[in-house]
């Protein structure tokens, strides 16, 4: 990428891989940025599972799997649009995840930051790890749709009960380079000093 | 920045802000960056409200000397380390973000996008405006303090109900710029394929 505006253009939710394995020190560089971003007191709460025995990468893709089976999917079939809906089927159900070679588990110890401040602590630092992974030509994605097992994933991670669950993000080389997103533009939800007055 | 990995690294919560203004065109350019972020069914909730009338201003960042006045700094004070203490109280009650030329106001739509995903929907785009905001060589924090006066913030800004106060983040110029970030290594809370096993 030429710069971090080209980046955020770039970043793009994959769900297709190949199966190039990524190596550790790559995998380093993404949670490196990652634990540069802010958090709430600066607790730094996050904690991170790296995925990559086919095994237990294949049973924690089974929930995900399981959650867009048991009503996921007919609930998503009448909000998105039907080019997403093929894109999210062929990930979750069409094996698109599963040829990634690493799944990056991301959870919250609420113990050493408050609950409260989960998602300010967390979700910025994994927006670092999702950037870190387009600079770096990876393809990554980020996925909550088996946030509603949380026992199951801390038991099959071994995570303690304050230890919570709160993304799956795919790590793996894309099968092809998507282009840039398209959204709308930043004016449509942009206000100024109060909400309706046009920016 | 000298590359997507410098910038992280040098991205920083600032408390005191100098006077000089922020132009619209640069403003724009952070709220772009901030809507390429992902969303949850690319719903993209996100809404923005770039306060720069100074009396409303000082309004909002009342609700956060508020906060910190009934409860927020004697919550801290255990919590914090003395440092990071002091620059709090600097930003919150000893004018720091008052200096600050421009508040944004990051809310969630929760008609537009579900309000489970509010968290993995909204702070993706704040990291992304925060981390352009450090790109420009601008200063920024971001503060969730205030977000306990939800309706007290949505009668100001004329916010309906279903819109979601979830961020304030000053944004102005540097006094002086601060050097890299300090954070526990990544190692230190990473692990491999189950928790407990050392990356």
């Amino acid at each position: 990428m030429s710069g971090f505006f080209d980046l955020v253009h770039h970043q793009r939710a994959y769900r297709t891989f190949s199966d190039e394995p990524v190596d550790d020190a790559t995998i380093g560089r993404l949670l490196d940025a990652a634990v540069h971003a802010p958090s709430a007191e600066n607790r730094q709460p996050w904690e991170f599972v790296v995925v990559q025995d086919p095994a237990l990468r294949s049973s924690l893709l089974d929930f995900a799997e399981k959650a867009w089976d048991g009503g996921g999917r007919e609930f998503a079939e009448a909000r998105l649009t039907p080019g997403l809906m093929a894109d999210v089927e062929r990930g979750i159900a069409g094996g698109g995840y599963r040829d990634a070679p690493v799944l990056i588990v991301v959870a919250a110890d609420i113990e050493r930051g408050l609950k409260v401040t989960v998602p300010s602590s967390i979700f910025p630092a994994i927006q670092n790890l999702l950037l870190a992974a387009t600079e770096l030509g990876l393809a990554s994605a980020l996925t909550t749709i088996s946030m509603g097992f949380t026992e199951d994933l801390q038991a099959m991670l071994g995570l303690p009960a304050h230890v919570v669950p709160q993304a799956v993000i795919p790590i793996g080389h894309p099968v092809r380079p998507l282009g840039p997103s398209k959204r709308d533009p930043f004016e449509t939800h942009t206000h100024r000093d109060r909400f309706g007055t046009p920016w």
